[in-house]
């Protein structure tokens, strides 16, 4: 399949990010689109490679930069997580918006501090599909201060290793209420998101259509190896094959319909 | 690849129930192998066929009848879960020490009261894969009351519709326990098993080394419709074949081992 990329701008509160849309030959219909969000420190590029990959499955792909990364690099210390979220919901809108897009069928892959962002999207954009791998966690506490400061809370480390419940959590309670389909990829050997982490989040999706839940054996949070990429894009890929096998029909709103009468078992 | 079935005599309490194993033809090396374990009102009949698939794969697989069905019927209204348990991990004893089966790559695969009953075999025996299909879920309380007489708790139908944590049920917290591979498979229009009680059982797995988790859409708890028993057969499938595939190395000990020091994300 041959594809194609176009620079977009994307206006958030006045300013401007970058990001690049992917977009494969496709006829007249409409189809999926997946919106990619990098973690911290991280950026468009990084996605880049996975983004035409999943391009060729047929969906409208974009990746962008967060604020405070690459153009926009001096605001790396002031920049907060409503401002990042914002950027994440513009992203979406601009995908979303694009002719050839079906606002139905939008899937959102996250990383770490992306996957945390993204997490929370989902309760004020429609997401079909998510995918979250280490996601971050943090405290809804200060939610306007900078995001790099949110790190000198002494019980910041020690917030990572607990387990919490949605009620609790922002991103969590997101996951609680989300009804789509979800793919969580963890890092076993992953010293900036514990397993305790993950545990959370994967509790939290009981709502969740369906879940898929992989371990990277050895792979450390930035999947610094060659081969822990590829196993993370082997599950991506896997992952979106089969639920945009399954997606011909809308989602059914009463996929847990919870019957009253339970009989004998 | 040519299989064949034979007839096993698994001895319990000092009686003896039926049994069936699939046997593919295999080199001399040891190999996985698959339990099933049906659920109440079932009887070994309705895992063969799926038995059959599964050893041609090359699993050494074993179907059998729960006491109180088929040859014991007469034990129906009097036989207790702890009677049922001990059936499970009867069978499992012989298929573990059949030569040719890898111990350590056993997988257990039940459905309803079955995957109740294998739940909590996994606290009791090394499982590695587990598959349950529309598990249900019974008060630890009247251990060993008949398992019939249990419906007859006026807040029967009440628990079910409950969440529950793994502290206060024995399946909950064998699954909270479990480090193995996990399939949950939920039916969509499930009367005897809502959608509570699954969720209870994926919010439990939280030490996991994998969980995929699918409903079937439409389905009723027994899959009446023969398109929703093929799309189970087609989830255990595509399931076991990525574990099989991905288990050429031992178990990691240390999946999650929960480094201490998470830094910047």
């Amino acid at each position: 399949m041959s594809l194609r990329d176009e620079a977009v701008d994307i206006s958030v509160d006045g300013h401007g990010i970058e990001g690049t849309l992917v977009l494969p030959e496709r006829s007249s219909e409409s189809g999926p689109a997946v919106l990619f969000v990098h973690g911290w420190g991280g950026n468009q590029e990084q996605y880049l490679a996975r983004a035409r990959a999943v391009a060729g499955l047929g969906c409208v792909c974009l990746t962008f930069d967060l604020r405070g990364h690459q153009r926009t690099r001096t605001q790396y210390d002031a920049v907060t997580r409503e401002q990042n979220l914002s950027d994440v919901v513009a992203a979406y809108d601009l995908l979303a918006r694009r002719p050839g897009v079906d606002g139905s069928r939008i899937a959102l892959v996250g990383s770490s501090y992306g996957a945390y962002l993204g997490a929370i999207a989902t309760s004020l954009r429609p997401v079909r599909w998510l995918s979250l791998r280490a996601p971050a966690i943090y405290k809804d506490a200060e939610w306007d201060r900078p995001k790099r400061e949110l790190h000198r809370d002494p019980d910041f480390i020690e917030f990572r290793l607990r387990t919490h419940r949605p009620s609790e959590n922002r991103a969590l309670q997101a996951c609680a209420d989300f009804r789509g389909d979800v793919l969580i990829v963890e890092s076993c050997d992953d010293r900036i998101v514990p397993h305790a982490v993950v545990a959370s989040y994967v509790a939290a999706l009981t709502n969740a259509r369906s879940l898929t839940y992989r371990a990277i054996e050895g792979a450390d949070h930035g999947l610094s190896a060659e081969q822990w990429k590829q196993a993370y894009g082997v599950l991506v890929m896997t992952w979106l094959a089969e639920m945009l096998a399954g997606a011909s029909a809308p989602m059914a709103e009463t996929a847990h319909a919870g019957a009253r009468q339970p009989a004998e078992s």
